[in-house]
């Protein structure tokens, strides 16, 4: 039997199966009589958030050496257990509420995950698994049960759950776990982050996993394609032997590759950068490979909290980025969220439809004050490093207008304080508002670069949102439509002699690149661990033969008319890549 | 002082203002005790429901003459009364939850009320309005609390209100009340129809206005720029005055010349044809000047209803608009709404951003059951009239193929049955998705006719939910990239030979017809009552001129450089018409 989930991370696992079962819990309701009660009650949840920050750590402390730059993770969690206003939230709800602990806990949980809900951006609306996480730990021992103790596995195994977290992850014995599958999490989840970081094979969202599979039966991970096999029979488990050899002997192949120049067979240089989400990430990307940074997101200096970054916090980490960069260019992209992130602002009205709403450069061209602390704080760090400034949901030229006065503003004030910074630092755009796509023409003779955000760009191409079960199948990269619109942005930008990127989750699929390279991208930016299997696609591309598939590409009439062509060139002119899957998986 | 709002019925009124004060009604909460107590509190609620529906009754028989065509609205009310889920649901949580009948019921509309929230077509998702209204005057008899009595004016006045409902606007003696401006509302409202209907000049949604107005204030209001005027001075009553007289003298010509055919200067046909939601409506568009229907939208028919619509009852409905439009054509659009619609699969999770979800063709594919007893009613009502078949929501070629594919199935079963229909029925689709405008050429090849949906296109392209007051400003429908869309998808229907056709809110403002009949389109559908307007706009266009400033407005890069040439063109061709207003307004 086969179960579909989403590649988290790449390789081929073989072993038997250990089903970690964790249920989700059930907070009992009561309620408090008197204050002696909600006093008692108060300190039993301080006391559950006390245990729980001091496991944490603990698993922050086993994090050993080149984990280390992971413990921002980690970080993470106990910024939202101590900082953020669950655990506040909570307490107050025990004693305003007069009601229990663990009742209190789930209405906190219960609004943050609305709001989390009202996001516009996929990747961050998926960081509530992590707030979902660290709550489940309070919630646990607030009810006194067993924490399954993944660290103590002693047997070779894969293992499969309901959900695992970041901190489950980085526990894992590795000479014990060969390997993960859970039910939950998306490709962006921490906990993808982290397997891949740590290497080890794994599926998420597999949805059924856990209740189908049974301990000890024998299963097979395939962590590139996303697929867990349960009990195969002996013909396809010799298969998977197989790939696994050739799994393993490739990827020691390409990585030591990583760091050579992406230059395609006709000898066109493709850059290859990283997209990045915390400063400190910035130290691990080079030995992928990565050229740059090309998408550093910055929300995570502003969700849940209850303060906004001070000009001095940004600097700090924009100038820790350029440090570890060198003379590689850093693009940061300015605040892509709305109003309703910010836990200081939670009470503004619940909006219909979010993703239509006011957020990112909108957002940002309302609040001045908060997007020139900003500005002012990337501006300065150019001094130090090859900075770049992208503006998100640009829909049309009088945004872009507006948001360039402003950095002009700000370059005038620092002027004026006598701060140093690079007066010809690049300004570019996020294109993934379809009128952006429209006017590219005007936009490029304003911008100094564009970055294609896929992710959007097709969700609102399409009118779908991808995190919608029911109309995700609907969310199609290849759509005719898409190609035209990377088309139409890419002549745009090259008519008026500037670069073209992209750097939405197209980018890093392996099996896109060579089309993407054939409608005339410039720069691809991607998780950093997918760099080095993408440059070396990219430099087996052989650039005449691209652009002809590129042209024939968008002439055709449906997305599968498209994923045909492409299956059919990938499998003739990179066999020993993506001939076998390609083959199998159509 | 000067407010803005929604022009929602033209005409200019001048006279005091009665301010009529209805605050939000407070709902109390108390818990019953005993079984006693539930039966005597399901009856009390009861009554209420019954004593609503009196009045209801007793405004409907009050509807005289011409105006018993807009029975249908308060029949709406009372279907809302008695048929949907709410009271129903008031009653049952009366006694499963022990609770008084105000506060079941104000749980009961908070339901329906998200509920609402979540539909993607905002002309929809604005009839909460006439759920809330009924809902509240069942609330005023449980309260005990007075009804203002719209109807007992006997002033000469301008009724200055938070929100009026259909039966208020139905009520009010045009002897006596000469206008309304209300806080809420919009332009698609039922208070707005009815306003329209009864030729009231009326401003809705202007936010303040029944708090800032005082009893007594002398005040102006501008039911077609959307104006509200406090206190004017004697310069500006002097100047509303003319254009009161102008303006009327203006109506009667307009009206006189609405059933003549709308030719451009230089002779070019246009169509303007009319939009409706019911089939009543059809006997009254004609003495407007429609020359048939360009979007019978049929979602009532699934509203909060218990039941689907059986196919006779659809067909009967078919039949009786097929009846009264004669040989006129009539474009009925398949349903446009989601699952989240239904009263009886209310237990859908709701969905984040239900604009980007599963509806329209994408909820008819999938509940194909439903989708076919629509298309064959369709079909058998077109054996007496000039139906036409209209696909919402179109993401490209795969999904027409496999509407078309249904629609054979269903001509097929329909022969088996020996059932009449017109086999050369139009099928065509609207373009409201960016994707289907990328891939218009392959679209035309496969559709019989196009239609613009601009509310929707306009909200994609610019990726603006215009509902959401927070970016209801960047709903820009002059902007460039919008421009460029209409004009790809006229050139690719043209090219292959099929007519293209807009049905947005776009086509029925006179002051786009011009430009839009530059842009090429054959047929302008809009609500009835704009249409004599319409059709002297476009008798009035130089379509030669008009055409050269469309290619001029397609290279503009900004929403406010197009404005300004449109408002500049108008100014100079129409000086009658917009040249005044063109001036001040800017």
């Amino acid at each position: 039997m086969r179960l579909g989930g989403v590649g988290a991370s790449p390789g081929i696992a073989i072993a038997r199966a250990l089903v970690v079962v964790r249920r989700p819990l059930q907070a009992p309701y009561a309620v408090l009589t008197d204050e002696a009660q909600v006093a008692a009650e108060v300190e039993r949840f301080n006391e559950a958030v006390a245990a729980t920050e001091a496991e944490l750590n603990a698993a922050k402390a086993d994090l050993s050496g080149g984990l280390a730059e992971y413990a921002h993770i980690i970080d993470a969690h106990l910024l939202i257990l101590r900082d953020n206003m669950i655990s506040q939230r909570a307490a107050s709800y025990i004693s305003q509420r007069r009601i229990n602990a663990e009742w209190a806990l789930s209405l906190a949980v219960q609004e943050a995950q609305s709001a989390f809900q009202r996001i516009k951006d996929e990747y961050i609306r998926s960081r509530f698994a992590d707030v979902d996480y660290v709550t489940n730990q309070v919630m646990r021992h607030l009810i006194g049960h067993q924490t399954d103790d993944i660290a103590r596995i002693r047997d070779k195994v894969i293992v499969v759950a309901h959900d695992l977290s970041p901190a489950d992850t980085a526990q894992m014995d590795l000479d014990w776990v060969l390997g993960f599958a859970t039910d939950m999490g998306g490709p962006t989840s921490h906990t993808a982050i982290m397997a891949q970081a740590r290497a080890i094979p794994a599926v998420v969202g597999c949805q059924r996993a856990s209740r189908v599979v049974q301990n000890g039966d024998l299963i097979i991970i395939d962590g590139g394609e996303g697929l867990l096999i349960i009990n195969p029979d002996e013909e396809t488990l010799h298969l998977y032997r197989e790939r696994q050899e050739a799994y393993e002997l490739y990827s020691q192949e390409v990585l030591a590759q990583a760091g050579q120049d992406a230059r395609t067979a006709d000898g066109v240089r493709v850059h290859v950068v990283a997209n990045i989400e915390m400063g400190a990430e910035a130290g691990g990307v080079a030995g992928y490979g990565a050229e740059g940074i090309g998408l550093y997101r910055t929300e995570f200096f502003y969700i849940n909290k209850r303060q906004l970054p001070t000009e001095q916090e940004l600097l700090e980490d924009f100038q820790d980025v350029a440090r570890r960069m060198g003379d590689l260019p850093v693009t940061i992209r300015t605040l892509d969220i709305g109003g309703d992130k910010f836990a200081h602002s939670v009470d503004l009205a619940p909006e219909a439809n979010p993703a239509l709403g006011l957020r990112a450069i909108r957002f940002c061209l309302q609040e001045r004050g908060l997007f020139k602390t900003q500005l002012r704080a990337i501006l300065r760090a150019s001094s130090m490093g090859r900075m770049r400034i992208m503006f998100p949901m640009i829909s049309g030229l009088g945004e872009l207008r507006k948001a360039r006065a402003i950095v002009e503003d700000v370059m005038t004030e620092l002027d004026h304080r006598g701060l140093a910074f690079d007066r010809q630092i690049k300004v570019g755009i996020m294109v993934e508002v379809p009128s952006a796509v429209m006017v590219a023409d005007h936009l490029a003779r304003h911008a100094d670069f564009f970055s294609i955000g896929t992710n959007d760009l097709i969700q609102y191409a399409l009118a779908i949102d991808r995190v919608n079960e029911y109309v995700a199948h609907l969310y199609q990269p290849l759509h005719p439509a898409v190609l035209r619109m990377i088309d139409r942005v890419v002549r745009a930008g090259h008519a008026n002699g500037i670069p073209v990127a992209m750097c939405g989750e197209m980018a890093g699929d392996p099996r896109a690149v060579p089309l993407l390279l054939g409608l005339g991208l410039d720069e691809l930016s991607m998780n950093a661990m997918t760099i080095p299997r993408v440059k070396q696609v990219a430099r087996r591309t052989d650039l005449g033969l691209w652009r002809a598939v590129a042209q024939e590409a968008l002439t055709l009439p449906t997305a599968s008319d498209v994923a045909e062509l492409i299956n059919r060139e990938l499998n003739d002119n990179f066999p020993d890549i993506f001939g076998a899957a390609a083959s199998e998986k159509r």
